[in-house]
């Protein structure tokens, strides 16, 4: 290598991308072998694609005159063709759908974990390189498909450690939504741009309220900085219409109130009842305890008739509805009541491509944000329907159906409540007394990595162990070391010992624990570490990794 | 999507790039995660980098004109900033090393896998994205650093699969060879030139055989085509002293032989231990029966007095033979004999880079090739030891070492032994005869996944199961899609059974040995179905399972 005359190259890590350590691995890949085990349980078979796709196939962006739009790395080859990272694991499947239509068996059920790049201005917490984790049937138009989707996803955020009453799948159909559009009056061809604002309105709810999603469906909305956003322009009978769509929540809760005015009639103690119904349907209340089945069902009964109600007279509307319901049962069949997965009008999704069903996962437990204040967790998962992706390759139309976690937010999630369960100890760590006996040291580590940590468990695996391999003279170098290195015990053995046949073992887990709570008297009287014979090393570790 | 007019894309992997289905895909995640196991008993930790690197990082290729040279994927980003795809993981190893200097502990002992990309000219077997599976240790200037890994190497071998014997992990070290051309007089700066021709002439031994090399080594040699190649221009003095390196083999077999001779003088029975010798040391013999440790010890101290013999008189040459040394009595400490790894002068590892012990991961078994032939299966991991990478960046000397395994290769090498662990078994396919009771057949479905395979046995995990999700109009296609799916049992319910509150079982493994092996009349008396109450349903597949 001569690099002599060049200036030397930095040591960074690029715009946007990040690199990840240690625990920071083996945590994520924890999580998602956990997922993984549930997706194969269901019938799911795995499938990697590359990261690199021909523009063309990704669709979405096309090549401009010198180089495709935004949102995507891309780069040409040797022939002039475009290619791309992907962006997704979405549009990959709708290639090899295409491509492998004849050879796969159909439907076809798969999942595919992977980076996925996004050629996009990096913020905070905002990478152009993340982890997705996707389960798709394709081929399939069933809503069984559908409900199988919903039904794993609740195992799957289970088996990673989010308990039952923590998280809720709220599942929604985009044709109710359609239903409601056709009753406005929005269904032609020719209102495609007032759909779009009004999906884009209706999505904002939780942020505007009533009155700005109102604006915005009427002449538009001027927000705090003065600035205007030109509204759908609907009059005041369709925003009705809208309205009832975006209020179905808070109108479902008075009708369970009505319910719960009827039912005083019948007897006081039924008020206990619709409490219960509305708790159960409150991310805030849900989970402090388990609401019966009784109350969910009402719930979903009075869900069901809401939007049915709101949607009459249009044919795709009922469609949807009737969905729902067959969802619900279907769901229902399989033990996944309403306590895990509810009918949640709210959900509409972003994503143009939707078709039918769409679902998301919401994590219901309260986290502190970082101004100190208490904020729902919030969506970690995301799906539903979407019938036109492979017909961008064949021409014929494929039903298609998955879902979407989000990674990151997920594992954020199990770290934010203690629950990630890697094992991220740090390997017992053999010091070097003696640069000269090295063959010894390397001797008593393979005896301790070659046995396993409990004789009676050897599932537990073998002892994690290694010798310090820097410049051994400054001994507080290498406990320094095995500080950095988490280690729970490390060994010495110097001349003396050596001699005597013994080798000295510390335990670094308790000496911690003693330099933080003890006084230097106690310290003295309780020294974290023992002396025992050359023969007894390794069980002598194992009794110290046993604490 | 408006698509209307444009021309539908091509459903294609882009040139030189695969996808991986199913086992193709837990196959490979089987094998990296009980490599991964080994590493971190080791006490490495895990590193993912992201798969984009700027150029100037990566070295070796630097922007141009207008892109960067031929052999990776490069773009330029929205400041004209050079990125590109990985090539390998060490380079990405080398940046993070010295950005994290500070940081990270020291020596810093690292696993990472996952893919690379080369913008190469795709051929059979070799494309554009494949797996790297790397280990190193940055800071650590010790011969232990190297024994470490090859005895990791050795262990990470055995837990995929590869039995002892049927592996052997060779070493060698780059300052043997330096000593060599040290005593040749071509150590100095101004004979790069001659080195570089001189170090390709050696790795050719196999191909081209001692007079091959020796013409190489000369003026030049002119192959069956008729092509000439330029030589080294050594004379007879210095072609003679590094003949004895490239001989070194045949030579140290006819030196066992001659104490062979002595032997005999002493003992007529000591025969057999020097034919053992060979043996251990052939590819073709090893492994057949498993060579005394003596054996063993002797050949190491024949190959340490072969090497030291010809860079008598270099500096280099006899700290290379010591190194050497002092890792094989690390490596028998312990306890990996020379059974598992052995000193051997013919690993000379291609990549300049490479500064003292290099080893390299050989299978010994044979496979038979294409043309039926039989062949020895090769390499499937090397490396060595490294301490310029590093200081590229910093200026500062880092001492580093590491393997790399080819993940494709040793795949292909557990399947041709048959030994391939992943679980591939398909899902129980519960069959749809009446479209309306969806909600029943994914209540049993459910009921399936959520019951252990054997309750006796809970780590062995939940019965894998899925309804058919097609129409279910034709009933031949659901076992059609069964079968593709390599169902072991499919579950059947039709208004009958449903009456009579029943389900049929069909054991479709059983059912396709039957079809295989027996005539109809054998067919008919062993029909490879029971009908069995609908509560049991459970417990008959886990019988089925079982079988």
């Amino acid at each position: 290598m001569s690099e002599g005359k060049t200036r030397r190259p930095r040591a960074e890590t690029p715009k946007g991308f990040r690199d990840y350590f240690g625990a920071e691995v083996t945590e994520r890949k924890a999580m998602l072998d956990a997922i993984a085990g549930v997706y194969h349980r269901y019938g799911f078979d795995p499938l990697e694609t590359s990261a690199v796709e021909t523009v063309e196939a990704l669709g979405k962006f096309l090549p401009d005159v010198d180089r495709p739009n935004e949102g995507v790395f891309a780069w040409q080859d040797e022939d002039k063709d475009w290619m791309a990272l992907r962006y997704d694991l979405t549009a990959p499947l709708a290639r090899v759908a295409a491509q492998y239509r004849n050879d796969l068996p159909s439907p076809y059920r798969r999942y595919a974990m992977g980076p996925v790049w996004r050629n996009e201005k990096p913020g905070p917490g905002r990478f152009r390189q993340f982890y997705q984790c996707d389960a798709d049937t394709v081929g399939s138009g069933s809503v069984a498909a559908d409900a199988e989707i919903c039904a794993m996803l609740a195992d799957a955020l289970e088996v990673v450690g989010i308990p039952r009453g923590d998280y809720v799948v709220k599942v929604n159909n985009r044709k109710v939504l359609n239903g409601v559009m056709e009753v406005a009056g929005l269904a032609g061809d020719d209102k495609e741009a007032e759909r779009g604002i009004v999906l884009r309105a209706i999505d904002k709810i939780d942020r505007l309220g009533e009155d700005g999603v109102r604006a915005l469906l009427g002449a538009g909305r001027k927000d705090e900085s003065g600035d205007f956003t030109k509204g759908a322009g609907l009059d005041e009978a369709q925003t009705t219409i809208i309205m009832r769509f975006v209020s179905a929540k808070s109108e479902i809760e008075k009708r369970l109130i009505d319910l719960q005015g009827e039912a005083l009639a019948v007897a006081k103690g039924l008020s206990a009842f619709v409490r219960e119904v509305r708790d159960a349907n409150n991310p805030v209340t849900r989970g402090k305890h388990l609401p019966s089945q009784l109350a969910l069902e009402a719930h979903a009964r009075v869900t069901l008739k809401y939007l049915s109600d709101i949607v009459e007279g249009s044919e795709i509307g009922a469609e949807g509805v009737a969905e729902l319901e067959a969802i619900a049962e279907i769901l229902d069949a399989g033990g996944y009541g309403p306590d895990r997965i509810v009918i949640d009008p709210g959900v509409v999704r972003g994503l143009g491509y939707y078709t039918g069903p769409v679902f998301e996962a919401e994590l219901t437990f309260q986290i502190t944000d970082e101004k100190g204040r208490p904020r729902n967790f919030g969506s970690v998962a995301g799906g539903g329907r979407y019938d036109g992706l492979v017909k961008r390759f064949t021409g014929q139309d494929v039903p298609a159906t998955g879902v979407s976690i989000g990674v990151d937010r997920l594992l954020a999630a199990l770290r934010a409540k203690g629950r990630s369960t890697a094992d991220t100890a740090g390997p017992v760590v053999v010091t070097v007394m003696d640069r000269d006996r090295m063959a010894d040291y390397m001797g008593m580590v393979a005896q301790l990595r070659n046995a396993d940590i409990d004789p009676d468990n050897p599932a537990k695996g073998k002892i994690r162990a290694e010798v310090y391999l820097g410049n051994p003279k400054n001994f507080g170098n290498q406990l320094k070391y095995a500080d950095k290195r988490q280690s729970p015990v490390a060994v010495i053995q110097g001349g003396n010992e050596k001699a005597a046949g013994t080798v000295i073992l510390k335990d670094l887990i308790l000496g911690a624990q003693i330099a933080q709570n003890a006084t230097l008297e106690e310290w003295k009287d309780r020294p974290a570490q023992v002396e025992v014979p050359e023969a007894d090393l390794v069980a002598a570790v194992r009794r110290m990794l046993a604490k």
